[in-house]
């Protein structure tokens, strides 16, 4: 049987890896690492990195395939998102077909918690159910971009006894959430929290967090925006990309 | 000057730790480990084994504090949590005052991760603030319990581009939330899923999750509620103590 390894390794510091992720790393016999393009570029050497640091041999293979995009010229995000996971279903029944052999280990290295915001899970469960190939496969928790934001800005996601909502830049577009007090964004090219600054909220923003780039901002929404707007602008043209995620609270 | 270490240990196994976890244990001079009673007791066990395991040195001490325990007499969650972190503040203040000198390092081991359901960045925080101790303090993030449940029942927390909410029972007992699909239920001693029975929502159960005593239910939360119920309550009597966790989620 086929061991498929979805391996979360944290979003940003190679230390953010566990010892659980370490051990899985060094079961592995092949590593399937997506190509995203050049601005990704930096992404993919530091899952290289994190392979070369913490594997103590030196007989496994690295397997690479190029990741699909998305289609960016529809309105219609879960449809393009679901055409994007059959593509990439496609691309990882391959390498689980061609590029390992029976009873070998395979492993995806997926960014931060592969149950945040990620598709991994959800494809590797579908070729599992599709019943065409067989294998098993294990999720290995990692530290997420929300946690290593939290703990960089040394605050509590949630006020005492209430909850925290974590979405997208659309969960935020049409105003805050009436039933939360803490709202953490992710994945939200559109500086969303713009449409926010009339309300008073607290705001703890951060780019590659964990990384020698970090960059942390906090403060009243509505005296920080313009900051965070021009910082964001400005590290996404040095960079040419930008990861960024934002804690929005209301105060206590 | 004095330096606080917050380190979240991870929700249950020892190789949750991660490598920044484990340098910043080697940083400390002294533990602060708060004993809570007999139910406890083996929660305070873990922290030490994660203690002896991960320190590779031997000149370390370890302070013990009997933590305040919360009253539960009162209907008013927060004022409780308030009134029991003051008492907290103030064993803590000793701790820092008393139990460590200039220059040394000391460090709380926060179960899972310190941003969720903790209030020792709070206490902390404050105790900086109060400005009649003067030291500095680092978070260190850490395996929560809601991502350790994700990767046992190896699912997504969120659906594609939608929200979660992290939220205690409380937070579901009026209904399940409007504007998410996707709760996560943690604090929850009263089974309070049983009042969602009802809708249609599946259930990924889990408790002493990443630990020997791991038990994990899924399925249709009106099929397995009872299941649920009863083997929570045989997994209470047998171990005097339970920790658990749920994600409720809307079919897509
Ligand atoms: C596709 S999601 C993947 C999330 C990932 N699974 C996790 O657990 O953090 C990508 C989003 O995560 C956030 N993100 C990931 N790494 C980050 C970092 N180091 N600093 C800030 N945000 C980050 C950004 O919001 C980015 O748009
Ligand atoms: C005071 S909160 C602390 C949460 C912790 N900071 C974290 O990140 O998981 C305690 C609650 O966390 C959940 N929990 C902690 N460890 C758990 C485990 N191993 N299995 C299931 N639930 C757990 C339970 O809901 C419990 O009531």
């Amino acid at each position: 049987m086929k061991k498929i390894l979805i391996i979360g390794i944290g979003a940003g510091d190679p230390d953010y890896m566990t010892v659980q992720a370490i051990n899985a790393l060094n079961r592995a016999d092949v590593f399937f690492v997506m190509d995203k393009g050049a601005v990704k570029e930096k992404l993919v050497a530091l899952r290289k990195q994190i392979i070369e640091r913490f594997v103590t041999h030196d007989h496994y293979r690295i397997a690479e395939a190029t990741s699909p995009e998305r289609r960016r010229d529809d309105g219609d995000y879960t449809s393009a998102v679901d055409e994007l996971n059959r593509d990439k279903q496609r691309i990882f029944e391959h390498l689980i077909a061609d590029e390992m052999r029976e009873g070998e280990c395979g492993a995806f290295l997926v960014w931060g918690d592969p149950s945040l915001y990620d598709s991994t899970i959800r494809i590797v469960e579908a070729i599992a159910h599709g019943g065409q190939h067989a294998f098993d496969y294990e999720v290995i928790p990692g530290i997420s971009s929300v946690q290593a934001l939290a703990a960089r800005h040394r605050v509590p996601l949630n006020l005492i006894g209430r909850s925290v909502e974590i979405t997208n830049g659309r969960g935020i577009a049409n105003g805050f959430p009436d039933n939360v007090d803490s709202v953490v964004v992710m994945l939200d090219s559109q500086n969303t929290y713009r449409k926010l600054v009339d309300e008073d909220l607290d705001i703890y923003w951060g780019a590659y967090v964990g990384t020698p780039d970090e960059i942390l901002i906090s403060g009243k929404l509505r005296d920080v925006a313009d900051d965070i707007e021009r910082v964001r602008a400005e590290a996404r043209r040095t960079h040419g990309w930008i990861m960024d995620t934002y804690l929005l609270r209301r105060p206590a």
